[in-house]
């Protein structure tokens, strides 16, 4: 029987004192450690990680495919991604199987949005399975931006960027508290959707939360010249303050 | 000039492990550690931060008022709490005043949902502040859990329990994944909300998420007959895996 075992790592948002102990220990004790990369990028998360990797781990980089040839909602995109986790954890199977413990190093939480959980579903129903929570990259950001965000009986919500501007604007105006991911691109329409929802004058944009080089500013004084993919935008709730 | 700080500082969701490095380090060098608690019960927050306190640290429990006699929409049980959380604010700016550090230590994360914010709107203003994010509760339920919650495009919701129950309803149909917070005597109310949105099946009851003592089961499983204020509902997203 094996006795290897799987832990999704979250390693926190950025800033390499937000990972926790619970994380420290289990990269002290995992004999492969594997992450998501694009080719020639560095990973968030090794960087994060590397100074508690024991010193002969194996690492293992799983580098997505270069898929910018092909349409995201397309046909090919998808199988082309599903090949990719099905490869990958084929290849973590094999350690588990040679009984190792396997730490996939997750930015932020491992089940919160995370390519993590694209292995779980194919590994957990196999072999012993562990998560360790991790601090995630809006709580870095609300913190980095010292925001209350959500309180009381407030409604909180995330919401991609990619959804359409009517769709934005309503759940905008639906939700006491919203985090609006994967900005990038999207920045134009999420200001658009927050100047119909009546959001704007609140909205706080947030590029590398917990890096050193964060920008916070309100969101009115930010150009729509450029925001990365990671960008976010925070709309705190909270309004009746006792 | 004062070179007091005040310290919002997460230690996470329960499991002492689940604290940050940046936690550990800050209690290290706080002279008064502050958290709230009721009278006669124990601090979540104090449990966990307890190994890392400083011998000679200043411990300032912020004991929340009796209010149990007051309706709580009442202006009377606001008012006793605003008024507590103002003498609370005046005991820590005399600590700022005398150049101290204090950290006030929050379960979870200090900005969402928690109770450091009534004193941070009311400090931030005049002292030097900084936040340390923390692991969130419901992040350390769904990891306890070992369920992916949200992934790709999801919009993902918290909604408080004590919303009506055709709002819980509408609110659990228009999202991907629902996080429902402070369950206690809620609990029919909210299995009815699942049930009008669909949602039952695959909702998963959660106590005590990191403690030694969890307790997670499909709600189906679960009977109305008990759940403390704090369990909560997990209603996972994803569900076109690819």
């Amino acid at each position: 029987m094996s006795t290897g075992k799987l832990i999704g790592v979250g390693v926190g948002p950025g800033d390499p004192e937000l990972i926790t102990l619970k994380a420290v220990r289990a990269l002290g004790r995992a004999d492969v450690v594997a992450y998501f990369a694009k080719a020639g990028n560095v990973s968030h998360a090794r960087a994060i990680a590397a100074q508690h990797l024991r010193p002969r781990a194996t690492e293992l980089p799983l580098l997505y495919p270069i898929t910018t040839e092909l349409p995201k909602c397309s046909k090919d995109y998808r199988e082309a991604l599903r090949d990719f986790y099905e490869q990958a954890a084929t290849t973590i199977s094999k350690h588990l199987e040679a009984s190792r413990i396997v730490a996939v190093i997750c930015e932020g939480d491992p089940l919160f949005y995370g390519s993590y959980m694209h292995l779980h579903t194919r590994l957990a129903p196999r072999f012993p399975v562990e998560i360790i929570a991790g601090v995630t990259g809006m709580s870095g950001c609300w913190s980095a931006a010292a925001t209350p965000i959500a309180q009381g009986d407030d409604v909180f919500s995330v919401l991609p960027a990619t959804l359409p501007e009517d769709e934005l604007a309503r759940r905008l105006s639906d939700a006491n508290a919203v985090v609006v991911m994967k900005v990038g691109r999207h920045l134009p329409k999420v200001r658009r959707a927050l100047e119909i929802s009546g959001r704007l004058p609140r909205a706080i944009y947030v590029e590398r939360g917990t890096m050193e080089d964060a920008k916070l500013v309100p969101l009115a004084a930010k150009p729509d010249d450029d925001a990365p993919y990671f960008a976010i935008v925070l709309v705190p709730g909270w309004e009746e303050r006792p």
